[in-house]
C-alpha cells in the first residue's frame, strides 16, 4: 500500500532537488530512492532526516556495514517492509556476504526470543552489569 | 521486579550444574549470570537456549562484537532492560569503545524513526531492492 | 493478505444489519468500511467494539480530529496498515491538512528516535516528573 | 536502572554547557532534565537529538500541547517510562487536563486493541481510504 | 515508577465502589487489584474496561485458564512487566503448573524469533495457508 | 514482498533434503511450508529453528493446539502477517474452531488494551501478585 506517490525529479521543487542533488552526490549514485521522494511531500521531514542520516549513518567509531546491518536489526523487530529491503541492500552494497545475512538473521532472531524470556521470567540484573 | 529467584550452583540439580559448568567452561569465567539462573526453574529451557546461545554467537562470518551490538540493537527496541545491561557488558568485554556505543545508539534511535515514517508513508519499495 | 471476506449487508444476519445500520447512523454516511464487516464473523466482537469506539471517539475533553491523530501516532508505531490508511482519511476527513499530517509523522517518528535513546541509555526519572 | 550517570551543568564541557543554556532559554526554565544529561555523554547525540526537538515540537501546524499528546501515545505504546513521565508533565504543563489525560489513554489503548484485531483478521483496506 | 495513586475503597465515589464491588462479587474475592484502583482516576475507562473484561475473560468457547496464558503471552510480548505478574497469577489460580509456565515461556520465546524470520526472510504466504 | 524465493525439493542439498524429510515424517504431511524452504538458505538457520520447534511444539504439559494459539497471540502481537496465516491454519487443522478463533481475537486484543492502561497509568505491582 502506498499512501502517497513519489515526487519524481521533474516535478520536484527547487529545495527538493537540491536534497535530491545532495543525496546522490553522497551517494555516488545517479538515482533517489522512494523513502526521499515520499518524504518529500514535506520538505521539512526530508531536510530534516536527510541531514540525519548524513550525520549518522558516514564513517566513524563504527564502519558503515555494520550501521547498515544494525539499521537491519531494527527493521526486522519492528517490521518495517520497506526498511529492511532497503538496508538489505545497502549492506550488500557494503559488502555483506550471503553468509553473513544468515548470521545477522540469526542473532536477531534468538536476541528477540530471548528478550522475552529475560522479560517473562523477570530477571534481575546482575551488579556486574550495572556501570559504575 | 524478579519473578523467580536465581537457583544458584550450591542449590542446583546435578542437571542444571552440567550447564552452568558449561556456560563457565565456554566462557572463561567463574560466575553464571542471572539469566541462566532463573532459566534453571525449567530445565528443558535452560538447555535448548544455551545450547542455541552456543551455536548463534560464536566467531563466525560475523565477529563476535559485532554480534553482541545487533543483540543490544534488537534489545533496546524490545526495550528490555535486563538484555540491555548484559549485552551492552558484554560487548564492551568485547572491546565496544564509548564512542562506538553512542554511534549505535544513534544507529538504533534513527532507525526507529526513519522506521515509522515509511510505515507512515507507505513508501512503495524500489525495483532495485527487489531480490532477482 | 485478506484473511476473511468482509460481509455485505445484503449477506449480514439481523443483528448484525442493526450494528453497521447503527454505524451509518452514527457517522451520518451510507457505508460500512471493511473493518466492521470482516468483525461481523463474531458478533460478539463487532457489537463490543463498536460499542467502544462509540464510547470513545466522539466529542469530549478531547476534540475528534486530536483523537483520529492520536489513533494514527499508535497505528503507526505499532505498523497497521489498515489503521494507518482508515484513520489518516478519518483525520483528513475532519479538517487535518497536509501540512498538520506532515507534524504529525515527524513527531511520531521523533518520539520512536528518543523513546530508543531513553531506554538505551536507561535515563532515570526526573523528581519533577513524578506525580505528588 | 540507570545506565549512566547524569553530567551535571559543573562538570560539563563548554560545548555541553552551550547546548544545556540553549535548552534552558529555549524552555525559559532553570534546570535541564536528566534526558540531556545523559545523551550529554555523547555530545554528538546530545546536539543532533536537541536540534531535533527544537525543529519538530515548537508551534507549528499543530499546537504544541496535541504534539505532547502524540508524544505520550507514542511512548505509552512503546512502553517508555521515561518518555510517558517527561511528556505527561509536559502535556500537563502546557494546559492539559486530567479529563483530557483519561481520554487520552482510552483513545491510546482502544487503537492498540483496534489494531491487532485489524491485524488479526487481515482486513482489507477500503478502496475509499486509498489515496488518489 | 507509579504515575497515580490507587484510589483506596474508602476514599471511592459511589460510582467507583460498585464498580469494585461488583468487581469483587464477580472473581469471589473480598480485594480489588490495583489496575482497577489506579484506572478509578477516570471512571469511564474503569467502567467500560471492566465491562470489556467481564464479556470477554468469562467462559466460553475457551476455557478461563486457555484466556490467562493468551494474555501472557501478549503481555510478555509487549514489556508489561504489572499485566504479566497480575496475568500469570491468575493463571496459576486457574491451575496452571510450573512445567505448564515453562512451556508457556518456551512458545511465547519461540515465536518471538520465528516471527522476525519469517519478517527478515520476507516469507511468502503458501497458498494452502490462504482461506478461501 | 518476498526477499528470498523458497528453495523446492529438487533444487535441494542433500542436507536441507533430510530436514523436509524430517518435517514431513514428523508432521505426517507430503509437503514442505515456505518458511522452511526460504530459511533453507542458510542450512544453519534452517536446522537450529526446526530443532527448536521439534523440542517445543509436540505434546508436553500443554497440548499442541494450545500452544499454536499462543504462537497466534505473540503472531498477531508483532504484526507478521506470515506467522499469522500459518500457526491459524496449524490451529484449525488441530481443531480450532471459528468461535474459539474469535474468542482468542478478543482476548488478544484486549490484552493489547490493558497493557497500555497499565503501562501508561505506571500501576504499581500488587504484594498478592509477587512471587515468595
Amino acid at each position: 500500500m502506498s499512501l502517497q506517490d513519489p515526487i519524481e525529479y521533474e516535478q520536484a521543487s527547487p529545495i527538493v532537488r537540491a536534497i535530491y542533488d545532495d543525496i546522490m552526490a553522497t551517494r555516488r549514485t545517479n538515482w533517489v530512492n522512494n523513502f526521499w521522494k515520499v518524504l518529500a511531500h514535506h520538505p521539512d521531514n526530508l531536510q530534516r532526516i536527510w541531514s540525519n542520516i548524513k550525520l549518522v549513518m558516514g564513517n566513524g567509531a563504527l564502519d558503515p556495514l555494520t550501521k547498515e546491518m544494525i539499521y537491519v536489526a531494527v527493521s526486522i523487530t519492528n517490521n518495517c517492509g520497506y526498511c529492511i529491503a532497503s538496508h538489505s541492500a545497502g549492506a550488500r552494497a557494503k559488502g555483506m556476504t550471503e553468509e553473513q545475512f544468515g548470521e545477522l538473521l540469526a542473532v536477531i532472531g534468538l536476541a528477540n526470543e530471548t528478550n522475552r524470556l529475560a522479560v517473562g521470567y523477570g530477571v534481575p540484573i546482575d551488579e556486574a552489569f550495572k556501570l559504575k
